[in-house]
C-alpha cells in the first residue's frame, strides 16, 4: 500500500490521490447485454433455459422453484447456521421496522391540510448473484425490508443451481416466487416479465458487469423497470488514531480487500508508525486467507494516508465519500458529527465491517464510487414511495384564492387561475 | 375527448387506452445536446455567454447575477404578487418543515446500536425554465426544501434574461448563487463548473427536451451530478361522481391541458350525462383561455372514461398512476387508503390543482409517465440522504460473533471471519 501525508499534497494531488479508478464500461459488455435482453424479450421462458445452460452450465426444466424444491433445500441448510442467519434476520427486522414512518400532517394555513402518506412499491424483483460466493446474505438485506414495506409480490432470482442457503432465506423472508436465471437474462425477466416470471416495478441486488449495464438499460428504457442504485466496486475507509489496534485495523481492511481485486481500501492514520505496524499485520493476516491473491491486486492500488489529525482525517473522508467508514479511535462518537458522507458508519474496536454485513441490522447494501455524496444506504423508504395529500376546506380555499390568483396569472397560466376564480364565484352565488 | 365506458373494454383495450404516448429522444437532440456538454466542459463561461446570445437572444457580460441586480429586479415586483408569494412561501415551508424526520436508533440485540442519520446534500443546483412562461413558483419549490435540508451551497440557473420574479423568489428563499444560463448548457456547468459556475452534487427542475435529455448525460457520467427524476409530459386524471360540479372538473381538466399540447388529460366518471355535461363546460371555459390551441391539442389525445363505480374509478387510476390525481367526489377521504400510485392527491371540490401548483404547500415537482409506481413526489428527503451506523459494545459484539463466523464462512469470505476471531482472541487474552 502506498504510504502518502496528506499536508504534503498540493490541491490536485490529493484530488488525484482520492480518485477512484476510472469504471468504463465496454462497448463490447453494452452489445452483448442488449442482444441478451432483446432474446428474452422475444422468447422468454425458452431464452431463459438456454442461457442457464449456456452462462451457468445448467440444465433446468423450469425457471420458477415450486414449493418442494424450496422445502427440499432448506432441509439440506446445516442447523448451526440456519440459527445463525434466524439471529442475523432479528436485527435486520428491528433496525428497518423502526424506519417505519408516521406520516406527516400539518395544517400549512387555516383550513388548508397537508399530507405525505407512503405506499409501497406493488412488485419488486431481488437479484442475488452466485459468481465466486453464494451471498445469501443479500437475500435478507433486501427480502426483510421489501416485507416490512408491505410489497406486494417479492421475487427472488438467482442464477442456477440456487445454493440451498439462498433458498432458505427466501423461503425464511417470505418470499413471494424464486427463479433460477442469472446475469443480464434474470434482469430482462423481471422488468418485462415472461410465461414464468412476474414483470416486477423494480430491481435490487448487486451483480457483476452484465448484471449492472443490464439493469442500467432496462431502467433507462421506461417501458422496463426502475434499479435501486448503480453498483461499483465495494470500499471502506478505515480512520484509526494511535490508540487503535493494528490487527484489528488490519482485518478489516482485508475484510474489504477479499471481495474483488478492484476494491478499494483506504485507511487514513496519525502517524508512520502506526502505518507500518498495520502493513506488517496485512502481511501477517494475507498469508492464512484462502482469498489471499485477490486482497493482494487490491491492496496494490489502496492507499494509507497519514493525516496531521483527526480533523485532516475526517476532510479526507468526506472528500473521499466511503461507501464503509470504520472509526477506531478512541471517541468516535465524536468524530460523527463531522461525518458528511458515507454509506454506513462503523464506530468503534468492536464494530468490524462484518458485524455490519451480516448481522448488527444495518443493511449491506449501500452507494459506492462516491455516490455517498448525493445517495442514502438502502433503506425501507427504497421499497415505498410517497405521495402528498391536501384537502382545503371552503374557508382554507378562500385564504389562498387571492394569491393563487395572482401568481396563476403572474406565470400566464389562466386556466390554473380560472379553476380558482370560478369556484370563488360559485361561493359568492350560493 | 374520447369516451370509453371501462367495463366493455378487453383487457388489452384497457391498457392500450391508459398507454402513454411514446416517448422517444431524438438521436438529433442528443447529439446537440453531447455537443453542448462538452463546450461547456473544454470552454466554460465564454461558452455559456456564446449560448446565451445564441438561444435566449441575450446579450449578457456575466453569467453569475450580481447582489445588486436581484435587489433591482426584487423592487420591480409587484407588492401584491410580494405579498402571494410569502403567503404560498410560508405554506410550502411548513409543510416541508414538518417533513424533517428524527433519527432512528434501536438497540436491535443486547449491547449492538443501529442508527439511521440524515446528512443534507452539499451543493445542489436549481434549474427554472423560462420558455413560454417564468415559472417562479417552481423557484419557491426547489429552494425551500433545499434551504431546510441545510445544502451548504443553493444555486440557481434560469436562461437570460432572468424574469424579475424568479430573481424575487431566489432571494427570498435564500438562494446563495444566481446564473443566467439556460438549456443543457447551464445543466452541463452546474454538473461540471465553470469559472463562475460553481459544480454541484445533485440537480433539480423541469425543462424542456434538450434539457431533460441534458440531465440525463450528466447524470450517467459518474463525473458529472445526480439528478431528481427524468420529468415526462405533465397530466392529471379525476375522479368525478354524481355529486360533482362539472364546471369544477372542466377547468380542472383545462389546468393541465393549458400546460402543453402533449399535456394528459384523463377524467374518470360514474355517467355518460357526467361526461357530457363536463364536456360542454370544457367548450364554453376553453373559448376564454389564451391559451386555448396548446389546451385543444392535448384534449385531442385526452380519454374520458365511465367507471361503473368508485372501486373501479380506484382500479383505473392506480393502472394509470396519474402525477395529479384530483378526487371530486362526495367522500373522497374514503378513497384515500385504496389509492395506490399518484404523486399528489387532491381532496373535494375546493383543492384544485392550481392550490397544490402554488400555495397549499405541498410540492409541485411530481413523477410523471407512470412512475408514481416506484418513484416519490419530491421531498425533503430528496435534498438529504441517510446513512447507517453502528455501535457494538464488547457484549454485543460476543454474542453475535459467533453468528457473524458461521455466515462469513459459508459465503467463503475468510477475511470477513477473520475480523470477528482474531478479536475474539484478543478478548479471550484479556
Amino acid at each position: 500500500m502506498q504510504v502518502l501525508i496528506y499536508e504534503n499534497l498540493s490541491q490536485e494531488q490529493k484530488r488525484e490521490a482520492l480518485k477512484r479508478p476510472v469504471m468504463s464500461v465496454k462497448e463490447e459488455i453494452k452489445d452483448i447485454v442488449e442482444n441478451i435482453i432483446s432474446e428474452v424479450k422475444q422468447r422468454g421462458d425458452e431464452a431463459l433455459v438456454e442461457q442457464a445452460l449456456k452462462f451457468d452450465k445448467a440444465q433446468i426444466s423450469s425457471v420458477k422453484i415450486s414449493n418442494e424444491e424450496l422445502n427440499e433445500a432448506s432441509k439440506r441448510v446445516d442447523e448451526s447456521l440456519k440459527e445463525a442467519i434466524k439471529t442475523a434476520c432479528e436485527n435486520i427486522k428491528k433496525f428497518h421496522q423502526a424506519q417505519l414512518k408516521e406520516s406527516v400532517r400539518v395544517e400549512t394555513s387555516k383550513g388548508v391540510w397537508c399530507e405525505l402518506l407512503t405506499r409501497p412499491i406493488e412488485k419488486v424483483g431481488l437479484y442475488i448473484p452466485a459468481g465466486s460466493a453464494p451471498l445469501f446474505s443479500t437475500a435478507l438485506m433486501l427480502a426483510i425490508p421489501a416485507k416490512i414495506a408491505k410489497c406486494e409480490k417479492i421475487v427472488l432470482a438467482s442464477p442456477a443451481k440456487i445454493n440451498d442457503t439462498v433458498l432458505f432465506c427466501a423461503r425464511l423472508c417470505g418470499v413471494d416466487e424464486v427463479y433460477q436465471m442469472g446475469g443480464a437474462g434474470a434482469i430482462a425477466a423481471l422488468a418485462y416479465g415472461s410465461q414464468s416470471v412476474l414483470k416486477v416495478d423494480k430491481i435490487f441486488g448487486p451483480g457483476n458487469a452484465f448484471v449492472t449495464e443490464a439493469k442500467r438499460q432496462v431502467s433507462s428504457d421506461i417501458m422496463g423497470a426502475s434499479i435501486d442504485m448503480q453498483a461499483g466496486p465495494s470500499e471502506v475507509l478505515v480512520i484509526a488514531d494511535e490508540a487503535a489496534n493494528a490487527t484489528f485495523v488490519a482485518s478489516d481492511l482485508l475484510s474489504q480487500a477479499e471481495h474483488g481485486a478492484d476494491s478499494q481500501v483506504i485507511l487514513v492514520c496519525l502517524s508512520k508508525e502506526f502505518a507500518k505496524k498495520t502493513q506488517e499485520e496485512l502481511t501477517i493476516q494475507l498469508e492464512k486467507l484462502p482469498r489471499k491473491e485477490i486482497a493482494l491486486k487490491s491492496l496494490e492500488h489502496s492507499k494509507i494516508f497519514i493525516a496531521k489529525d483527526l480533523n485532516e482525517a475526517l476532510e479526507i473522508s468526506n472528500a473521499y465519500a466511503p461507501e464503509h467508514l470504520i472509526l477506531q479511535t478512541q471517541n468516535p462518537r465524536e468524530l460523527l458529527s463531522g461525518v458528511k458522507h458515507a454509506g454506513s458508519v462503523f464506530l468503534g474496536a468492536y464494530s468490524p465491517e462484518s458485524m455490519g454485513d451480516y448481522a448488527s441490522g444495518t443493511n449491506h447494501v449501500l452507494p459506492t464510487y462516491g455516490l455517498t455524496k448525493t445517495h442514502s444506504s438502502l433503506n425501507l423508504m427504497d421499497f415505498m414511495k410517497t405521495m402528498s395529500v391536501q384537502e382545503l376546506s371552503v374557508d382554507g380555499f378562500k385564504n389562498l384564492a387571492k394569491s393563487v390568483e395572482l401568481m396563476a396569472e403572474a406565470e400566464c397560466l389562466h386556466a390554473h387561475k380560472n379553476a380558482v376564480s370560478l369556484r370563488l364565484e360559485a361561493l359568492r352565488n350560493e
